[in-house]
């Protein structure tokens, strides 16, 4: 028995377990509430209101009664636990830390203000004595309405028929000055945003009169067939025009699928899409739209384009929606930092603050920006796929039966473990071998060097020499064995260090000493342990406090390009403005890795970090 | 052995049997060449050119050396036959009767000013210190000679490797501000003009930089094989969404033959087609878009667009042509008038002239302008397909073997024929039968009511009782038997009737007594003899000299609006300010109608077409 959650004004939504809590359910959903006793049921703040679907909530009752006297239509999001069903939260204001409030992070109100409109008419009927056609009928009217538009072939073809099924009268859906549809009856236009992700394909289903998230939805990304990460698609592609064909087209495939189930969740014809906002890196960009990779994989490891673009439905080949319908691809920002980074910049606007911020969203690659109103510096890091918990020994994705919390007991060396789904671990996700690395610091299973410690072995059966050198046994008994090994350590180091020196080489090229705040952005960034991130040593020192998670900003830049089309402007303007910083030219780019290899690091302070893992 | 013949300026190219002369393949291809002495090589004015193929001319000797003492250069059309090959000539400006000189007709020069365009582009390579995608380079390239242009996806998708192998150096197709394609290469823009008739698709290749014409073709629309006729196709079409578009399929995929077949003997590349101007009467323009024709079918008879429209050429679906070259289709005026209406007045500007002229193009519909600067009406006459043989006994196309023309001895009622490729008769072609009705009137064969004459029955064997009525016999002998019966005869009565009648009503409208001008356009009205059309009633009273043979003016004004994109703006404004009458909605059109069906009519004067005949 399982549920869904929805989340507004977020408009996230997740699946969960009979029995899981609304706070468990929104925290996958990368969706923050309020919680200052952590979910124990004492602090009373996690108050959220139950739009639809109380019935599928456990009822509230004892110490949850107590709490909420003063607010007794509301839950706590800590005891309420979902027994199957769908359910629509509304998380207000006062229950949305401080630090996430998108308030804060997006002081721009989002004006709803759509490419997408419908708009109603009524036309004077054909006669013999008026043997107009049927378009003057409809542009008059349209210009009596101040609209001057232009139709598309595909609107004409089903224009004179639903004229007349409307007794003339008629729903045109328009794209801009375009019109794209045409329909009987009332119509309220509809749009999609797409995170276009290289494991993931997250989608937003958005009414554009109101910009209401109307139902998410997200579908594994079919290239992967192709090969996990970016580059092996990339070459694939390089294979020639059939194979590039092959891997456009299976992406266009799922955006259509996509649409579809975000359509049968909400009850809304895809029919009435009018528009779609795709973002994604600028490998996925061009495989989706089969543009040429061979330029983007060698160097200089230039984009086709970079400018936004809006391709016809039909032209792309995405099926369901209106053939004339548009989808938009914001402007990527060069061959490693793509449309989702400008999609993250829209939904953050760094560019507003006086501080300087570093946005730093992890996907299979790690892109970062740092920058204030002053200048905005971007850079791609080659992380590798490790903190998404690929190429670790016991890695899984963060599904039911991964471990994606840990706590090591520093006398015993004893592990506790927090399970997705709360089952038997059957593996590690990249929040929990983040975790799990920086506890092994922390004890002191691990040296500064990565090395596992001689000590240890000594002090617990847990560490060990198995088959490919020493492991940290975190799980075992049964078909059960998850460990942490010597080369799943390594690899996390290859990549935090590949993290780290990117931020401090665009840090030393902006210049700035140190950053006013971090934000994670991306679903893993969503998850992950600050604390952990920051011991050690994939971020630079900041303050725990001012590492914030921002959850899907990718998606939510696409949502807001979707809503109001003048920030399309703010994201060719973003895109253009920001420099991008190839970190492999920046002088001592090598040595400053070699360093960064270090727990937390081989020369810098990090002041953060060394108190976390109880070193200063 | 049989060659083709191509005349210039006009741009038309006709197939010969070798052994024809110039003249005779002029008068086949709609082109006219001043010749007084009616080809007799007496009067030495046929002169013309010859810019290609002189090899397979038959050599000039005797007379026509005398002819042409003062011009050594130069070839009598009249003497010069065709021996097989390609033969190229320039009918000079002399050599053009002055009735027909496109100067007099269209006295606005067709200025080069295409839609399509190449540019030729260099920039700066892309290099670790310069990582801008490939578009911004070009897009800066082109600013730089003050082209603010857009990008196409299928542009895009060719672009990086056509730079890199070029060496940063491209060639750009623009449409508008749209590029289309990218080339390393030079690249000579081409265009193609399609008069896209019920029955034959006549197009026209065309160099952009230039305006020249490089090829013509015609080929059968294969939709005939849903109906001869309109209405049968619009009936098929009604039958539902898969008929509709089995009708559309076949026609695009007709357009994609023609370019092929135009470009393989003009010996250029398809990629190169940038734009295609499309002409036809209003339902072969919704059949081919694919548009609703049941409101078109049915009375108040109107279409779903008028308006012009450009759609890319995938959108369409026709293949060959870069992807997202353009199709533009220039207004239609009324559900029966179409845009190879509104493409003739393109081409014959009546609107310029301060004398009423009368535009007649027939097709299988026959659709009349009559007009001045004053004033521009137009109408639909329901002729059906009699005037171009169908529906005719003996009646074909007019290709080799059918009768083009018949003179009858008044005396011994002795026919003389004219037969295409001077080969034995196999039947009787539009402007034969024409002719052959007119010839049978004058020699008294048929009475004013378009009986047969009990007289004629006994003065000759040749109008004697068929198995259908009375018939007059051509040809005779062997396999041979082609004769005008009595039904024939009847056919024709209606037709003329109907052309009549809508010719008088517009002039009633107008009002106008008698018009200035005849102009006979479309391909039947090139072939047929205005005597005889004057003789059976067929037109308005004019003086013969005054009824004028435009060619394929409709072919002619899609060359017009290919070339000079301004001149879609004079399209769309003639086709606004045309005022369709429905002719059968008119006061007085039955009787009007029945007075129309006797020779040549029952109350009209007709002094001309009396005077013809010998009955003043």
């Amino acid at each position: 028995m399982s549920g869904t959650v929805v989340f507004q004004p977020h408009g996230r939504s997740t699946e969960v377990e009979a029995g899981e809590t609304l706070l468990e359910a929104a925290r996958r959903a990368g969706v923050e509430i309020e919680s200052t006793c952590g979910g124990e049921l004492r602090c009373g703040r996690c108050r959220v209101v139950v739009l639809e679907g109380s019935e599928h909530l456990s009822p509230a009752e004892g110490e949850e009664l107590e709490l909420l006297r003063d607010a007794m239509d509301m839950r706590l999001a800590c005891s309420a636990r979902v027994q199957g069903g769908r359910v629509v939260v509304l998380v207000p204001e006062e229950s949305r830390p401080e630090h996430t409030s998108r308030k804060e992070l997006s002081p721009r109100r989002v004006e709803v203000e759509p490419a997408v409109r419908a708009v109603r008419v009524e036309v004077s009927p054909a006669s013999l004595s008026d043997q107009r056609d049927d378009w003057s009928r409809v542009e008059e009217a349209l210009r009596s309405l101040g609209i001057q538009a232009v139709p598309e072939l595909e609107a004409l073809r089903g224009l004179s028929d639903e004229l007349r099924r409307g007794g003339w009268k008629l729903t045109l859906l328009l794209w801009g000055d375009r019109v794209i549809g045409a329909e009987a009856g009332e119509v309220t236009p509809l749009g999609v945003a797409v995170d276009f992700g290289t494991t993931t394909i997250a989608g937003y289903l958005v009414e554009l009169t109101t910009g209401e998230v109307l139902a998410a939805s997200s579908i594994l990304n079919p290239q992967v067939r192709f090969g996990e990460d970016v580059l092996s698609r990339v070459s694939h592609a390089m294979g020639g025009d059939a194979q590039a064909k092959e891997l456009a087209e299976c992406a266009v495939l799922a955006l259509g699928e996509l649409v579809g189930e975000l359509c049968e969740k909400a009850g809304r014809k895809p029919e009435h899409v009018g528009e779609m906002v795709v973002v994604g890196n600028t490998a996925m960009h061009h495989l989706l739209l089969n543009l040429p990779v061979a330029q983007l994989a060698l160097s200089p490891y230039v984009p086709a384009v970079a400018r936004g673009l809006a391709i016809r439905a039909d032209e792309l080949g995405v099926s369901g929606l209106p053939p004339a319908s548009r989808v938009y691809l914001p402007p990527v920002q060069a061959g490693f930092v793509g449309s989702d980074c400008t999609s993250v910049l829209v939904a953050l606007e760094p560019e507003l603050g006086d501080g300087v911020q570093l946005i730093v969203d992890i996907g299979t690659n790690g892109e970062i920006v740092l920058g204030s109103r002053h200048r905005l510096l971007s850079a791609s890091c080659a992380t590798g796929p490790a903190f998404e918990g690929a190429q670790i020994t016991h890695g899984m994705r963060a599904v039911k039966g991964a471990i994606e919390g840990v706590r090591i007991d520093p006398e015993t060396l004893e592990p506790r473990l927090r399970v997705i789904g709360g089952v038997v671990p059957k593996g590690i996700c990249g929040s929990g071998i983040i975790e799990a690395v920086a506890e092994m610091l922390r004890a002191g299973i691990l040296t500064p060097s990565g090395a596992f410690s001689r000590e240890a072995e000594e002090r617990s059966p847990r560490v060990r020499r198995g088959r490919d050198g020493y492991e940290y046994v975190l799980a075992s008994g049964g078909d059960t064995h998850v460990a942490v090994t010597q080369k799943d350590v390594r690899a996390i180091q290859l990549a935090k260090a590949a993290l780290y020196t990117g931020c401090k080489l665009l840090m030393r090229r902006y210049p700035v000493e140190r950053v006013d705040r971090i934000i994670l952005a991306g679903a893993f960034g969503s998850y992950i342990s600050r604390e952990a991130a920051l011991m050690i040593g994939m971020l630079p020192e900041c303050h725990p406090e001012r590492v914030v998670q921002a959850g899907n900003a990718a998606g939510d830049g696409a949502r807001i390009m979707l809503v109001n089309r003048s920030s399309r402007e703010l994201a060719e303007r973003l895109a253009r403005e920001v420099e991008y910083v190839e970190l492999t030219a920046e002088e001592g780019f090598q040595e400053e890795f070699m360093n960064a290899m270090h727990f937390p690091h081989a020369v810098d302070e990090l002041p953060t970090a060394k108190r976390l893992l109880g070193w200063d």
